[in-house]
């Protein structure tokens, strides 16, 4: 996997993590070995490790149970991407991209499965109950936003607040717990704990917003999709709903859900990226890493610190 | 839910578990509550709780950490039968009985993981790193079992020793686990700890293939499914097994699954109901009985263990 060169003092521990992928990739029936491989050895960029062992150096870093939990961040994260390519026979009628899947349904869903149970079985060997403790809460959290996603598709009656509600368990909630967890991990004080929280917490918010901005102004060779996917899926984001908030009446966003096809997605983007929706989500993104950046004054000042710092800008500046 | 009267000294206790299962449902948005009344308020048997709490006889039988302890095996079970419901788009032609689901997919999906997580919050409850450890484990083997079982379906070159690897993994684990989980949370000695995940292995053994023989000689309407539904589905359990043995040339299963259809598969049960190859399944889930009969005379005797020689011989009993 390429890493992000900005993970400092941890770069290079980032290896044990794939050491563990490749230990779970390993497998003595050959069928799963080769699925494995495929979700495994993606172009990650191993962000949410890369926090969880930052957030372990402002205590005890101890290599041997923050590596299980950078590893389980991950295997879950891994493993609800694995599930969110579950398809509807109802929605490929509806515009969805047609994900060009090696798997059937069935077998993606138990391959999820094992993703989830492996992530367990990392968690568990931090031999901290309380970071167990704090892995199921965020599997709960995360199915909740899941869900809540997958049931307000299409539905154009939501607000920005259920959005940020959504992204916070959908999303925001891994990078808190990448955090709090490599705190607790290392014994940090209460703190550093809240504190790094917080930091990925709001980390995460912006890191969400962001890739809902690139699924409207990105390059889609980079992305890896097509523009307005998001939109395809009855998947409302902030630069919609700052759409839908200025022409409440009639507008594209709506018009498309009303008629989904080509023409009226292209119309619905091309409305989203020349209303300046797009500039004002972009400034909620840095309103948010402002906040994690605030959240870091309360750790020592030092290399790990500014590490984090300018982790919170870079996500402001990625193209995919 | 209604229980079946053989739970002994802990029959009442099962209750508990239900209230855990009323918490569970009882979430602040209405969609989700909806979804898991369906599933969590279904005629289940509390088989695995009830075993979990008996097992947990033998020793300390401490109810705040016995009770979540059997909840989370029945939410994990409840959580894998979810995500069988997920019907690929290719094996609907197949004959798979359309199953009148509420939900899509992807619903279908997330539903599940949410289980999942409510699993992993209560086995975190019982406050025993080993217990939760035991937990992801268990649900490593179940989803490889699972995985093995979709790789396989409408393969017939499989054995009997394949069959009973997938069904030690898919169901006689989590049994075993019950069984297992309850001497720890109870602190028996480890030669209890032992015995008793023999006997809940065996146990789920049995259990499985007389479940896999009433899909052929069940009745459709207490089944709540149809005649020869594994292989409707391209499973190929233990009676089509026996089968495949006798006849290895052109035999009615082989057929069936070169050419799906509902002539081929009336022919295909027909010659297993027809074949004696039921009564062979069933000396062998009688063997898995005695063998789980066999590991109890390790603990105390005692009105416990019979109870839980009697629900040994209770499931070849069964008829739903």
């Amino acid at each position: 996997m390429k890493t992000v060169p900005l993970y400092g003092s941890v770069q290079d521990d980032l290896r044990h993590v794939e050491q563990v992928f490749d230990e779970v990739k390993n497998v003595d029936y050959g069928p799963l070995g080769e699925m494995l491989k495929m979700v495994l050895s993606g172009g990650g960029k191993l962000m949410r490790p890369g926090l969880a062992l930052l957030s372990g150096r402002f205590g005890d870093y101890h290599l041997a149970r923050l590596v299980p939990l950078a590893a389980s961040v991950e295997l879950l994260h891994t493993a609800t991407l694995v599930h969110d390519d579950v398809i509807d026979n109802a929605d490929t009628r509806r515009g969805r991209p047609t994900v060009n899947s090696a798997f059937q349904n069935s077998t993606t869903v138990m391959l999820g499965d094992y993703l989830f149970a492996h992530a367990a079985d990392q968690v568990v060997r931090t031999d901290d109950l309380r970071v167990v403790r704090l892995f199921s809460e965020t599997l709960l959290i995360m199915a909740k936003g899941e869900i809540r996603q997958d049931l307000a598709a299409y539905d154009s009656r939501q607000t920005i607040r259920d959005y940020l509600a959504r992204i916070g368990g959908k999303t925001a909630s891994l990078f808190a717990t990448a955090c709090e967890g490599g705190a607790l991990v290392a014994g940090e004080p209460e703190a550093h704990v809240g504190t790094l929280r917080d930091y990925g917490y709001n980390f995460g918010m912006a890191f969400q917003v962001v890739d809902d901005i690139l699924d409207f102004a990105g390059d889609p060779a980079q992305m890896g999709k097509p523009v307005g996917s998001d939109l395809m899926q009855g998947t409302l984001t902030l630069p919609s709903f700052l759409l839908m908030e200025r022409v409440p009446e009639e507008n594209p966003v709506t018009r498309y859900f009303a008629e989904p096809g080509d023409e009226s997605l292209a119309a619905a983007v091309e409305a989203v990226r020349a209303s300046g929706c797009l500039e004002e989500s972009f400034e909620m993104a840095r309103d948010f890493t402002r906040r994690a950046a605030a959240a870091l004054s309360v750790l020592p000042e030092g290399a790990d610190r500014q590490t984090l710092a300018s982790l919170a800008e870079y996500i402001l500046e990625r193209k995919s």
